[in-house]
């Protein structure tokens, strides 16, 4: 029997899903469980986009051009203008979600055996993504006690070597929610420029930052156009995650161009998914004011709501849907693992994604996991009843 | 500015987007284009497929299952067992196409380095894939005058070094059409044993076969289940290119468990197009009934017609929707690149796939073009007189 590939081999299971055998052994004994740790928004898709799935009316769904429908990439090149992101509708890639975006990028800009600087804790899958690529990330690691702020920039540069390739970020943060500043992308962007690096940003929470902060696309940078790849996607802007449609956008032309050779290798994005993608962009701004009022109540509930647990430190968060907190347990895996197995508080439980999995040194995210505040203020504030019960009892709870 | 990767480097451009420049042009200028060079069927989607689609009324697109939907895929195995390959549902995991199902597989198996046998010529795209995953392609000929058939398998096996890791099929074969025999599967199923190798198998034409011949399935070659990887898409049986959505099978479940890791990686495949492509399973047997006398209609008048041109040479495939033709011309990039950019009978053109794209050694498929016969039938006559009258009058006919 011949033996399977060492990239398979070095590939990590998903550290999300490791904890859902336990979960569904939970239901089965007919506990509730509050899912704060995957990030599938309960918010409703708008409404032109589910009437744009239900009003197809072709004969036959036909591939779409490889870098994406014309008609959906004028019009998002519009909604980036329109967001002070001055491009055109040639510097988009429409990719299948923001996940091929960044294996098509670091395909197209990284040798194997290249290194990839990464803050952590970050999104698990460019762990995958970098398997995938063939290469080797690097951490800096960001403090929880700093709100999981960039980590000094000398910090940083220290870790480029002649292997260094690219730096990732992710902005806001999925795990942390950080949002970060100007400065601290223009400090970002010296380095890139000084080390001749490409800088990729996953921009897909763009439309979720809180208390009147703005975020600072990677895109307006001055000076490090060439250097530059965003990552984008429908999935969180407009709760539409299953549809899988994301893209890659550059203004360096021999990016796109290598890009859309391994776009044109698996043909197209899915079809229908691009039309309802398209017709999202009609979604009026009421629906994101809306949205963004529900989260920063719901953010408020579940951080206010950690913080105010005995033990517990949660940073407060301008971004995203998530936070990582610190929990004073033995750990948060067998915590989390615990919670699902063995807890139930008046039939309820919750289920956290351990931040051991979003670090290259598990250690170092030992007693911290991830929350995404993904369910209604209810769920959340029962949540938080649950949590604070079960930390009273935990056999590993710090003495 | 930094430098793109040696893989965007490496990556082929489509030969078959090559020559769409030229098209636009001739479209620009009136003329009709008869499109044989893609195999976008021209034949209608399953109504339970599009009914599906217009009828989802979830309030949220959300995420699947990263393997796929569990019903999808229960039904899917209930597919496969009806056509004689027993599995079950953990033997299948749904991808986003066939092409991710093939990176998916070769990730999974393959080293960068290690090496893939393919019967040339072969569909363009392995190249890509094989880029993707680090791979070196080791093509072995197979010649037009045994209309496409499996070479003798003493020069595959002559092809097999320490590196070679796999061998890759297409069956029934894009571009040649051809159908192997038992026969030839069970020779290759031999070698696979002996070295201890991967068969991938390429099987999304099943359902297209001619002549009451039937289809063998590599998931039904005896005594190598764990070496066997079939792929397999709902694009062309359900005339669906656009969903997006195929399948890895395999009874090897360490590379099920690798592949799914890649799969966790990206999420999820497409979640619409899962529902639309579960409901096309109802697709009722008269659909391909009609589809094959069809289709068996337009390879006739396809081939016939191009073997009535003095000069041409085709043979007569027993499956897919393709076929390679040997022209008399100088080159059939040129002769392809001049029907569009020079020629038009009575204001119609044909466009071909240059088959030069679909060998290792573009030297070998240097005359010969690929045919799709993806139009109706009135379509197809009309291409085969303007291709006769072209022939008259292309300035690199051979003399």
């Amino acid at each position: 029997m011949p033996v399977i590939s060492s990239k398979a081999l070095r590939m990590p299971a998903s550290p999300i899903r490791k904890l859902v055998p336990f979960a569904d052994e939970a239901k089965k004994r007919g506990t509730t469980i509050y899912h704060l740790n995957i990030g599938q928004p309960d918010i409703e898709t708008p409404q032109s986009a589910l009437n744009a799935i239900r009003n197809f009316d072709e004969k036959v769904i036909e591939y779409s051009h490889s870098a994406g429908n014309e008609s959906y990439r004028n019009k998002l090149a519009d909604y980036y203008n329109k967001e002070g992101i001055t491009i055109h509708s040639d510097n988009i890639l429409i990719t299948t979600g923001g996940s091929e975006a960044l294996v098509f990028g670091l395909m197209s800009t990284c040798n194997p055996g290249d290194e990839v600087i990464i803050p952590e804790p970050f999104y698990a899958n460019y762990n995958g993504f970098s398997v995938t690529a063939g290469l080797n990330v690097v951490p800096v690691t960001a403090n929880i006690k700093e709100g999981f702020a960039l980590p000094p920039i000398e910090e940083i540069e220290r870790k480029i070597t002649a292997k260094t390739k690219a730096i990732i970020i992710c902005n806001p943060g999925n795990p942390t929610g950080y949002l970060y500043s100007k400065e601290e992308l223009e400090k970002l962007s010296q380095i890139v420029k000084l080390h001749d690096l490409f800088l990729f940003a996953d921009e897909v929470y763009r439309e979720f930052c809180y208390d009147g902060a703005k975020p600072t696309s990677v895109m307006n940078l001055k000076g490090i156009d060439e250097n530059v790849i965003m990552i984008d996607s429908v999935s969180k802007r407009y709760s539409m995650c299953g549809a899988r449609i994301g893209a890659l956008i550059s203004r360096n032309m021999d990016i796109m161009n290598a890009a859309l050779k391994f776009g044109q290798a698996r043909l197209s994005p899915p079809t229908i998914d691009q039309i309802a993608a398209e017709a999202a962009l009609d979604t009026p701004k009421v629906y994101f004011d809306n949205l963004i009022e529900e989260y920063v109540e719901r953010r408020n509930i579940l951080v206010d709501g950690l913080n105010e647990i005995d033990g517990v430190y949660c940073p407060r968060p301008k971004g995203a849907f998530y936070c990582v907190a610190e929990f004073p347990v033995d750990s948060a895996d067998r915590f989390c693992q615990w919670l699902l197995e063995e807890y139930s508080f008046e039939g309820q439980t919750v289920m956290m994604a351990p931040a051991s999995g979003f670090y290259a040194n598990a250690a170092l995210g030992k007693k911290q996991a991830r929350l995404a505040y993904v369910l209604n203020k209810d769920s959340l504030k029962n949540a938080i009843i649950c949590l604070k019960e079960a930390l009273k009892v935990y056999p590993g709870r710090d003495k």
